[in-house]
C-alpha cells in the first residue's frame, strides 16, 4: 500500500472563513460563533432546496469578503454538497465567475475540498481557492428520507442534519490556520444497512483515516489538541473510539465530534448533528475562532460521509463510507 | 479575472487506458477500439444501476492492469458519475483498497478527473493516479426522465446517453500521451431550460472555456490537431462552431464531437451520444489510439456537462453548465 497522507510544503493557509446556520443550529453552543445566524430556515426562499443553494452562495461570498478579496482575484471554488449532481454548489458558482470543481464527498465534502484546493495552491497552481460546502436539513430529509410534511417518526440511532454553511478562503500566503497535510480516505463498508445509523456505519472509516494518519505519520494522538471528526454523533463516536482503543490506539482524551457538539439538548436530535453542513460551520465558526485566538494549536480535522443513494439502499446495498483528514495548525 | 489555465511543468503522463462499451456504441466507428464490447448491456447484474457500476470498477481494474501495475501501487482513484450521490463511483471505489476522490462535473467528469489528478502528480504528491468515469442509458433515462419500461417518445433534439466507461492510468513518469495543461471552466448558463436540449444548453460553456484557453495560451485552432468537446451531439457543436465564429475563433476546421461520432446511424440517435460515458469512452480509446499510433500529436480535450437535477428543472431553474479543458500530446 502507498502512502494516502501527503505534506503541504508551502503550507496553504486558511485566511478567512464564513459561516452560516439555521435557527435551530444557533440555538447551541455554536451558535455564538456563527456569522451569520438565520431567523428563517427558509432564508427568504421558496424552496429548501434554494435555501440551501444561497447559504452556499453566501459563505463563498462572506469567505472572500472576509480575506479582504474581490471576487475576481479568487483562482477557484471546490465545493460539493448532499443534493443530487451536487446542485447547491453548482449552481452557487453559478453567481461567481470563478472556475468550479464540483467534488462529491458526503458529508466528508469539507475535509476533501480543502485537501484539494490546498494542493493546487501548494503545487502553486493558483493562490486563492474557496473550499465551501452545506446542507439543510428539509432537502435532506425529503431527499434520503421523507418529506417532512408527512411527519414521520424518526428512530432513536438517527442523526439531524444541520441546516448550515461553512467556507474557508485558501490562500499562499496571509496569516491564518497553516494546512500541513492531508491524510485520503479510502472506502469503507462494514456491511451496515440501516440507514438510520450513519454513525456506526461511518466510524470504520473514520477509523481507517486516523489510525493510517498516526501510522504514516508517526505521530501520536497526543500532538494534537483536538482529534475533530465530522459528523458521527454520540453513537458513532463511541464506535469510533471503540474501534480506534482495539487497534491500539487511544483517541478518548482529546476527541470531539461536530454532531456531537453542534446541538444544546441533544435528546432532540437523538445522536447529535449530520449532514455536510455540520462539520463546515463547526470547523469554520468554533474550531476556527478558537485557533485563531482561544490557544487551540493544532488539530486533526477528519470528515466523514456515507456514499450511499436512496436507489443503491433500496437495491439492497451497504452503505460505504469514507472520511479524509486534514492537518490544520495554528 | 484571474487565469484559468495551469500549466504542468513534470508532464503527467497517461500511460494505459481501459473502456468498456455497450452493443450499440460498439457498433459505431468508435467500436472496434473499444477494449471490452458488452453483448450484454446488463453485464450480467440484476440492475441497470450495478451495471453501472461494474463497468467502471472493470475500466478502472483495467487501467491499472495495462499500465502493468498492482492496485496497491495505485496511490488515487479520482471518479464520478451521473448518478445520485455518484454511487457508480463510490461503489466501484470499495472494491479498490486506494484513496478515492469522488468529483462531480455530469458530463465534463473525464476531462474534471484528469485535470485534478494531474495536479496532485505534477505538484509532487502521488505518482499513480486513475481518472475514470462511465455512464448507463439505462439509468440515466430511470433518473434524468422516464423509466425505459415506460416507452416514452423522444424529441428530435436529444441524445441517447452512451452505455460505457473509460478510465486512465495518469503517472509521473512513462511513456504515453502528456498531459501539458488544464484550462478550469467556469459555470455558465444561458437560460436554456429544455432538459432534451443539453447540446444547447452545454455549447455556451465550452465556448467560455475554449475562448478562454486559446486566449490565455496565446496559441490558435491550427496548433492543435483536434478540438474535441465531450457529448454537444450535432446540434450543440454547430451552436458552438457558431458562438466560437461569432467571437472571432474558427474552429471549424479541426473541431470533433465525441458525441456525434460515437454512433454509426446518427438518425436514431437524434443528435449523438451524451453522458459521462461518452467521452470517456471515446478518449480512452478510439483518440488513445490515434494519438499513440495514429499520428494525432496534439489535441485539446473539453469535456461538457449540464449541471442540473431533476429537483432543480422542476423547480422552473434553468440549466447551469460546465466546460473543463485539458491539452493532451504525444
Amino acid at each position: 500500500m502507498k502512502h494516502q497522507t501527503i505534506y503541504f510544503k508551502k503550507c496553504p493557509t486558511i485566511i478567512a472563513t464564513s459561516t452560516i446556520a439555521g435557527t435551530k443550529e444557533c440555538q447551541g453552543i455554536i451558535g455564538r460563533y456563527v456569522e451569520t445566524a438565520l431567523s428563517d430556515d427558509m432564508f427568504g426562499e421558496s424552496t429548501y432546496e434554494k435555501a440551501e443553494c444561497k447559504m452556499l452562495s453566501h459563505v463563498i461570498d462572506g469567505a472572500i469578503t472576509n480575506a479582504g478579496l474581490k471576487r475576481h482575484e479568487v483562482d477557484m471554488i471546490v465545493s460539493g454538497d448532499l443534493l443530487n449532481q451536487i446542485v447547491s454548489a453548482s449552481f452557487a458558482a453559478r453567481d461567481f465567475s470563478v472556475p468550479f470543481l464540483g467534488v462529491y464527498g458526503a458529508c466528508s465534502t469539507m475535509a476533501e475540498s480543502i485537501a484539494v484546493a490546498s494542493t493546487f495552491i501548494d503545487g502553486g497552481y493558483c493562490d486563492y481557492a474557496v473550499a465551501a460546502t452545506g446542507s439543510h436539513f428539509a432537502s435532506a430529509e425529503r431527499q434520503y428520507r421523507y418529506p417532512l410534511e408527512l411527519g414521520c417518526t424518526r428512530p432513536p440511532q438517527s442523526q439531524w442534519t444541520v441546516t448550515g454553511a461553512g467556507g474557508a478562503l485558501i490562500a499562499s500566503k496571509g496569516d491564518g490556520i497553516k494546512i500541513t497535510a492531508a491524510t485520503l480516505g479510502k472506502v469503507v463498508d462494514y456491511g451496515i444497512t440501516d440507514v438510520n445509523n450513519m454513525g456506526a456505519a461511518m466510524a470504520p472509516a473514520a477509523t481507517d483515516t486516523i489510525l493510517t494518519h498516526f501510522r504514516e505519520t508517526g505521530e501520536s494522538p497526543e500532538k494534537y489538541d483536538l482529534i475533530v471528526t465530522g459528523d458521527l454523533g454520540a453513537l458513532g463516536s463511541r464506535i469510533l473510539k471503540d474501534l480506534c482503543w482495539e487497534k491500539g490506539l487511544d483517541i478518548s482524551e482529546n476527541h470531539i465530534d461536530c454532531g456531537e457538539i453542534i446541538y444544546n439538548v441533544i435528546e432532540d436530535e437523538f445522536q447529535g448533528g449530520s449532514g455536510a453542513g455540520c462539520s463546515a460551520v463547526v470547523l469554520n465558526s468554533y474550531l476556527h475562532s478558537k485557533m485563531m485566538t482561544g490557544g487551540l494549536k493544532r488539530i486533526l480535522f477528519v470528515a466523514t460521509g456515507a456514499l450511499l443513494s436512496t436507489v443503491t439502499s433500496g437495491q439492497g446495498e451497504s452503505i460505504p463510507c469514507i472520511a479524509h483528514a486534514v492537518v490544520l495548525e495554528r
